[in-house]
């Protein structure tokens, strides 16, 4: 049995995994990631976690690494080129990880990784034609076309979540203006959360966000499902916002399938369901063709490390 | 030499081309297009056409029929699904032309064409990453990528007209609200046009629209190089349109040039140069990585008949 490694570096912590040849997790590591610190510190911290979830296989067993991290990657020269989320810049992840290591790096961005992991071993497993949208602390886009990961001319195209859903709209966090990001993210979410709850003082969400200390991304859903009126409003007009922002892209790329990942999508049919029913009203010749199904992506956190640890075989 | 036949429809004409294997036109027909007629009295014309502009040419020294149109087309099954513009809905043109003629016919949305056009004879000649945008009675989007034609997953997108720049905006030929089409069209050009000139009774749009007795594509543009104050301001929304809708394109697919072709382009640099400026505003990560350049399309309306010609080469 030979194996590959997956690494998931997000906003707040890196998920390590050993990866065997049936796709499956065999042994796990994770970490805050400290984005504040220098990027060599959170290197030699990898390089570590790679260590420790390798345990006594040899390094001659393992085909590769794979890094997924959030932002702008340039895969064919490795560097993390910008990463609003993380505040780096121009950092070379994948020269630094191999001049510690001497095994192959690979890196992608970590929506580009999610795709991959579905595509290997979850809810598109099969399909040659994919699209991948992850909700999260932002939000990204990952893309299979003919059943190869497609990222762009220099690779550094499908950022989904940059692409204008309103012009001159919301500040995004990567200094455009009316991103898709601005209106799905998580932060997006909790803005309009907020902004809901400042027009309507008899909300629900009041009582709730107050037991709970805090506004987050739940807060709506679940008040939602509580049944107070104005946080269903916020929740039908954010799955508003990301039916629009996938309508568009499915004018773009017709996928066969859109898989939705990242934090937001735990909500599951709450969140899907409805999905499915608005899209139609962002896609062109929808009346002719349809639209394809909207799925939740199925391997979870884990998609991130799977995917990482596949770049090598899709790139 | 061999020959094809590249056949360009378009809302008010067609035009027909006998193209050599030197990608050169050596002779052209040009007929209404009567959008309004049944489809197949539509097709007669184009084979009584495509026998004239052969002349005494065999046959068999005909390579291929290529027809672009505009709307939604399957090139894999051949059909029209949907061309707003046009009224047609699910006209199967490659059947109905192969079964009159005995050639090998290939169709393609018009965009399609004119980036084939374009990378085979054109400005992108060479290029491996190419995004066209044509500004014209509608707003289409051709791309090579990787030096193949992209159409989408079941040839179906790559509608980048479609895309959404402003949700839930104004409303489209295709039914959507808010798509780039309905910002960047002629037709939307003309209404941003009126809706200045009733908020400026002093604008010399009135006067020069009504000496040429019609408000059309190039009044706004003509005053403004005029001094025309308010046409200025039409013209500099315009181009901030059509730069937020390449933007966010030049997000997902980060091509090495794009390409601006369409009746509008025909304002050359001052349509050109502008948008160059703009675009950035709307480019992720353009401090790092930069913008690619946006150049005209240099075939102007032969790129609809050579990239159509050419559609059984990159297919």
């Amino acid at each position: 049995m030979r194996y590959r490694i997956g690494v998931d570096i997000g906003g707040t912590g890196i998920k390590i995994g050993l990866v065997d040849e049936n796709n499956q997790i065999v042994n796990r590591h994770s970490l805050p990631t400290g984005a504040e610190r220098p990027y060599l510190s959170v290197v030699e911290d990898i390089v570590k976690g790679i260590a420790a979830v390798k345990g006594d296989i040899s390094y001659k067993e393992i085909i590769s690494v794979g890094v997924g991290c959030p932002g702008f990657v340039n895969p064919e020269t490795g560097l993390l080129v910008h990463a609003g989320n993380l505040n780096w810049e121009n950092v070379p992840l994948k020269d630094a990880l191999e001049s510690r290591m001497g095994l192959p790096v690979y890196v992608g961005n970590d929506a580009n990784c999610a795709v991959v992991g579905e595509t290997v071993a979850g809810a598109a497993k099969g399909k040659r034609n994919v699209m991948l949208i992850t909700l999260g602390t932002g939000v990204g886009g990952g893309l299979i076309l003919n059943g190869k990961l497609f990222t762009g001319s220099m690779g550094m195209g499908a950022e989904l979540g940059h692409a204008i859903l309103v012009m001159d709209g919301e500040p995004c966090t990567c200094g455009i203006r009316g991103c898709f990001e601005a209106y799905a993210s998580v932060s997006a979410l909790i803005r309009q959360t907020k902004e809901m709850m400042e027009r309507c003082p008899d909300s629900a969400m009041h009582e709730f966000s107050q037991k709970n200390a805090r506004i987050d991304g739940r807060t709506a859903f679940d008040c939602a499902r509580m049944g107070d009126e104005a946080a269903k409003r916020v929740v039908e007009q954010y799955i508003r916002y990301v039916a629009a922002g996938i309508g568009s892209q499915i004018n773009v790329f017709r996928p066969e399938a859109v898989l939705i990942g990242g934090g937001i999508s735990a909500e599951g049919d709450h969140l899907i369901k409805p999905l499915n029913e608005m899209v139609g009203e962002y896609v062109f010749a929808f009346k002719q063709v349809g639209a394809p199904p909207i799925l939740k992506a199925s391997l979870g956190n884990d998609a991130g490390i799977i995917g990482a640890a596949y770049l090598d075989a899709v790139s």
